[in-house]
Order: structure tokens, then sequence, then C-alpha cells
């Protein structure tokens, strides 16, 4: 294992540059399938016909793959957040958080999974601003109603979104699941509805 | 490993008619901390003192030991449904659901971590009628807005709900973070909110 030879006999050459991304792609469907915990880097290996030494090229851990994953992710919602926060009045600045949210989850499925569990939040905990972002995040939705009721509003509509992007939502056009899922926010938060266009 | 020397070293009694509930409520914490999947029948062992052999003795695998854990949780859920479709009207059908389903969250903060668990769904699917009271329990929240738009509003709230019972309610009464739940599921939902009492 991880001989010159067993990574020639492999399909698929490791050492190409775009075999990082595919790394990462296999790695979100197979964190949607099992969780991150249940996704090992040899069961990554075997769903591209890779040794896991060729993995080791590009990932020492699942944990750096994670990260690989997650932080494009968090750096887009921080830019959301940050524009939010420079809006003015409360109710501005959670519509805009929500809108941006709701797009990082429709557009990224793996929220859906990564946002509840336990083992991939002690993880980013450790390595990254990860608190620190999540609080901002939590503030900008629940000072629509200061206190402990807009703190679970706010808990209710980040959980739900995340959710609500996963598999059940998985029929719908992403355009409408967006609509739907920043329209269901707003009610929940007790924000303005906009008019429909129609 | 599992002889019976090993056995009578362990600090507590494996063969104790409680012993099957400890291991229970010790998976919980682990799941809570660790998710499903990242938690094995060895860190149970470990954290109670046990050799596997005595984790044996009452469970087989993780999974009859999460079927443990959930099955309690699915009954209650269950009579929830069935005394919610008794009743007249989508409104009082999708409230009383709503209501049934914020107290099974609160009071077991490990629904949490499972219902957005990739792991669990798949073992619950292949053993059990999840997928039916699923979708029972969707159909109850949906029809009050029959069409896509209530399918997202109902998974949003389940899914936030769920979640919002997780750490971050750690800090408040079990009584006021069922009522601000329950408030905040109304909101998106669209049902009509009670007056308040005081």
């Amino acid at each position: 294992m991880g001989s010159p030879a067993a990574d020639a006999e492999a399909p698929a050459d490791p050492a190409r540059p775009d075999t990082r991304q595919r790394l990462i792609d296999v790695a979100v469907e197979l964190f949607i399938r099992h969780s991150f915990a249940g996704t090992s880097l040899q069961m990554i290996a075997d769903e591209l016909g890779f040794t896991k030494a060729a993995i080791y090229h590009h990932f020492r851990t699942r944990e750096q793959l994670l990260d690989a994953v997650v932080g494009p992710i968090l750096d887009r919602l921080e830019t959301a957040i940050v524009e939010a926060e420079q809006l003015r009045g409360a109710h501005a600045r959670a519509d805009y958080l929500l809108t941006g949210f709701a797009e990082l989850a429709v557009q990224n499925r793996v929220v859906a999974v990564l946002a509840a569990d336990p083992a991939v939040a002690k993880m980013l905990r450790a390595s990254r601003k990860w608190d620190a972002l999540i609080e901002r995040q939590m503030a900008l939705l629940a000072d629509v109603d200061p206190g402990p009721a807009g703190m679970v509003k706010a808990t209710v509509v980040l959980a739900g979104v995340a959710g609500a992007s996963g598999p059940m939502a998985a029929a719908l056009d992403r355009d409408e699941l967006l609509g739907y899922l920043i329209d269901t926010g707003r009610r929940a938060l007790g924000l303005r509805i906009p008019r429909a266009k129609h």
C-alpha cells in the first residue's frame, strides 16, 4: 500500500491538479450520505478507486478534508455577516443575513448535515474563528426581538433553513426553494414580507 | 478481554438490571458530544469503566443501542401524530403536532443531533416504520398551506425546532424554551398565536 506500483494501478491519476477538487466533491457526497464521523478516508479512496496513500498526498486527515469543504462556505458566510452588519436597522440587517444564509444553504446541500453535527462543531471550534462567526450571525437575527425569545427564533431559523436545504427539498427548483426558505424565515423572525411581484 | 476476570475488575456490575439504562444514558451523552457515527461501543465501555464484552451482554451493535435510544421517542411521536390526525381542521392538527414535537425535542436533547444525521436516518429507515411516520408528521404541518410552500415551511419548522433544542438553548428554562419554540413554529406555519395569559 502506498508504493508507486499501487498508485499506478489506480483508475485516475491522483497527482493531477483537479484531484484535490474531486476528493472534496466525493467527501461532500459521502458526508451527506453517512455524516462526517461516518465517512473515513478509506471510504473516499474506495469511492474514487484510489489508494489511501494517494489521498494522503492531498489530505493527511479527515479533519483537513472537512476544513477544505467548510472553509469556502465559512468565508462566504463571513462576507454576508460583514455586509449585514453595515446596514442600518435591526430588521434590514436580519433580512440581509437571512437571505445570505439561505443562499449558502441552498447552494451547499452539505450545510444541512454539517450544521447540526456535534463532531463538526467541535472540530471547527478548535481550529477556526467559528464560534465568533456563529455568535455574530445569531446576534444579527436575534436583535430583531432582543432577549431569549429572539434568541430562540434565531436558532430555529438557522437550524431550520440549514436542515430544509437537505434531501427533503431535493425535488424543488433551487430558486423556488430559496424563495420559500426566506419567506418562512421572515415569518418566524417577524420581519416584513415584501409583496409578491406578480 | 471479555473474560470473567476482566468483568470482575469493572467498577460497576455490568449484569445489574439498571446497567441497560445506564448504557442508554451514556450513549445519549456521547451521541450529543460526538454524533452517532462518532460514538463507538468502545467509547461507551470506556466511559463506564466496562469491558466491551460487558456492553455486548446488553447490545451487540451500536445500531441496537441507537434503536433503544430512539424507540421510546418514536413511540411518543407516533402517539402525538395519531392524536393530531383525529382533530378537525388543518390548523388544529398542525398546532397539536407542533406542540407535541416541541415537547419531545425539549425533553430529549438527543433529538437535536439525531434528527439531522444521515447515518441515523439511513439506519432507522432500514429497520423501522420511520419513513411513514415522518411523512405523516410532515403532512400534518404542510396541510396548512398545501403545495411546495407548505412543505418547505413544515421542513423548516421540524428541523428548526429539533435543532433549537440543542446546546444553544441549554441556558433557558425548559418551559420557557418550549413556549418560544411553539410560538416561533406557529409564526412560521401561519397558525393563530393565542393571546398571552398575563
